[in-house]
């Protein structure tokens, strides 16, 4: 009656899984909904940043070469031939002891090499003519924003599968994509199966429970930046199952299903997953929670068949699920984030595996610490909620003091690691 | 004709405005679309969780009483007198010796008060009948999820203004919040002014540059969860800037102008905030980049006068606009979360006045470290690209060695700071 399963261990596990990802494919969508999305391109500088040469202050464009002489008891009057603001520009070229007032961001006179800032002149006007005075030398260059300083036209600024943040969405106005190539959301399909489950609205009726893992699921699928299909629950029923799943593969990219997977009397997946023909790259992890977790393949498509218990359904989402649509991303760092913290309380409990405490992670002085967010029995979905992180507690000891350095994944973070098992 | 301005500390600024904070709204919205957004109610238990006595385990639901003489030299049988899933119950009350096979989540039936994991028995058949036998004792509730172990109805789960994660959603379905109570979204309406501005689709011209400071403070105000109300450019042109913020001010809670703000001959904005009558909180901060920010209230609506220069734009709005957007969020912590931070790299710049720098920051071995991400000249937009915070060197000072100890302000934190200055 009961299977034996052979586990095998976290890394070999996303090593399986990560033999069938998949990259991404690029739409492109206006500037104004890109925030937030993946380049799918690099970001390369169309232009020249500045485009043209500007003063970056307020102040008088000048030829340095005239203020040579100037100082404290030489005072040295210009004239002043035009007056710019930004986004204008004179068509004067600068002679002998002239200048032009020019105001932040205008592009730089003819002739002119150098700006005198506001503060360091006096103005005045005689015969309709407008002056300006100066006591100080200037150099060649000063307080010139040079064309091309910034950037330099076909420069790569930014690689694709960088997440865009608001300097990038800057920087993408700057170079004029008004269209941004971006990763396509990969879709994942969303099945939650079991008899016991009750839909959100349902009044409570005792041996039921509501659905919440899909909508964890799916909050977890839109934090990793996939788009989720929802196809609803299932019952524990064989014929059912099989011609739901089988006929939502063709829908998604990927296929995520919650319950059903162990080895109850009523967990349908892996003979589902036998009649359909697919590939089973796992179906024991060295882990808890999660140890469950069924991983298949149906021609190219990966199917995640997680735990219906939401601790090891969350935790198999992260490690499995997440890096294979972060790859479609486009991003080259598609795991979670692996930093070391400092445990900050005891944890007593006995570990005969690798286990995945939720835990909230926090800064003490600059340094990283980590607390279990809660207590840890499997079935509480309440410990879920603080959680910003899941620590990893070796397997094979017995137990861990306050005070021990310990790894932890980073779930709210955007950057990822590249391979951290 | 130069206007001299009084400048003020940030804290001072930052309170100046925080007096004209308001409270957020509620909307209630599907559960299908909470992710990401803030309770503004505090969540409550509406119901004991487990709402039943339960198994947290495949296996024997028994009376513990009648395990007492087992052993292993003792093998004690029972009768298996059903077989229940999760989702379904039994009517069938437990007898001597008896048991039930129950699977993960099932309700207990009555009677029984502990349940003996599948590994751990040996079952037959006889005359029809079925029959398990165990061999060891087993412990009056143990293996069983006791009815409000988890949560107690009528408990505060998670406080109003936390941002719904996929735990939090998974807690709301299990309390059946089919509709969620979260705060509506402030709306923050945005000019960009400069007649030098050209749109994102716009050809390059001499002395004009593309206007990128709205789609980058668009993506902060995203950031912050806000609502953004692009209403264009506007010309450095007094009449057309004053009609258009006095029509945009109706429609907004709040509204963020980017240039205008200096005291260059086309910045218009301190001349229209008086020709409005609204009262400026403050127009000079101490503080580098970023000091002509002006601030202004109007019949309790803040104008943000932000400077045109893209970083000072982006400070501006991190110091002085999210909080506030963030408070009409329900949060209570609404300022950028503040830590402290190794320094990476040398930071020799004087330094007259606080000056806040982009960096990046990442860990070595569980410390928190940071380093400028880009050269620091306040118009390059580039380094804002790779900034994930703002690192706080104090004013008066002649520059930073690496190794020292600075404070940072982390720019993709959720959880916030609640009064940092």
């Amino acid at each position: 009656m009961l299977e034996m399963r052979k586990p095998i261990s976290i890394g070999e596990a996303v090593q399986r899984i990560m033999d069938w990802k998949r990259t991404g494919q690029t739409e492109r969508i206006s500037i104004n909904d890109s925030y937030g999305r993946f380049l799918s391109e690099d970001l390369i500088a169309t232009s020249d940043v500045p485009h043209f040469t500007r003063a970056p202050y307020d102040g008088f464009a000048v030829r340095s070469i005239d203020s040579q002489e100037a100082g404290l008891n030489n005072p040295v009057e210009f004239e002043v031939i035009d007056h710019i603001g930004a986004g204008q520009t004179t068509s004067k070229v600068l002679g002998e002891k002239q200048a032009v007032r020019i105001m932040t961001g205008a592009m730089m006179p003819e002739g002119a090499d150098a700006v005198m800032m506001l503060e360091l002149v006096k103005t005045s006007e005689r015969d309709g003519k407008n002056y300006m005075t100066i006591k100080r030398k200037i150099k060649k260059g000063e307080n010139v924003s040079f064309r091309a300083e910034d950037a330099k036209q076909g420069e790569v600024l930014v690689k694709k599968g960088t997440l865009i943040n608001p300097g990038i969405q800057a920087m993408l106005a700057t170079f004029g994509y008004g269209e941004v190539p971006v990763a396509k959301k990969p879709i994942v399909g969303l099945y939650a199966t079991g008899t016991e489950l009750l839909d959100v609205n349902d009044p409570l009726v005792p041996g039921k429970i509501r659905n919440s893992n899909s909508y964890m699921i799916a909050a977890q699928i839109e934090r990793a930046g996939g788009e989720v299909n929802y196809f609803g629950t299932l019952p524990d029923d064989f014929d059912t199952c099989f011609d739901a799943i089988r006929n939502a593969l063709a829908k998604v990219d990927m296929l995520v299903t919650t319950g059903g997977v162990s080895v109850g009397d009523f967990d349908y997946l892996p003979a589902i997953y036998e009649k359909l023909g697919a590939e089973v790259l796992f179906n024991k992890v060295a882990m808890r929670p999660g140890s469950v977790t069924t991983v298949a393949q149906f021609e190219g498509k990966l199917l995640f068949g997680l735990s219906g218990n939401p601790s090891a359904c969350y935790v198999g989402f992260e490690l499995f699920t997440r890096p294979v649509i972060r790859t479609m991303l486009c991003s080259n760092k598609p795991h979670l984030r692996k930093e070391r913290a400092v445990l900050d309380t005891d944890f007593p409990k006995a570990n005969p595996f690798a286990r995945f405490v939720r835990s909230t992670t926090f800064f003490q002085d600059g340094r990283l610490m980590a607390t279990p967010s809660g207590l840890d029995k499997s079935n509480i979905v309440m410990s879920l909620a603080g959680a910003n992180s899941l620590m990893i507690l070796p397997g094979g000891t017995r137990g861990f003091e306050a005070g021990r350095e310990v790894d932890v994944l980073l779930l709210e973070d955007q950057e990822g690691s590249e391979w951290p098992w």
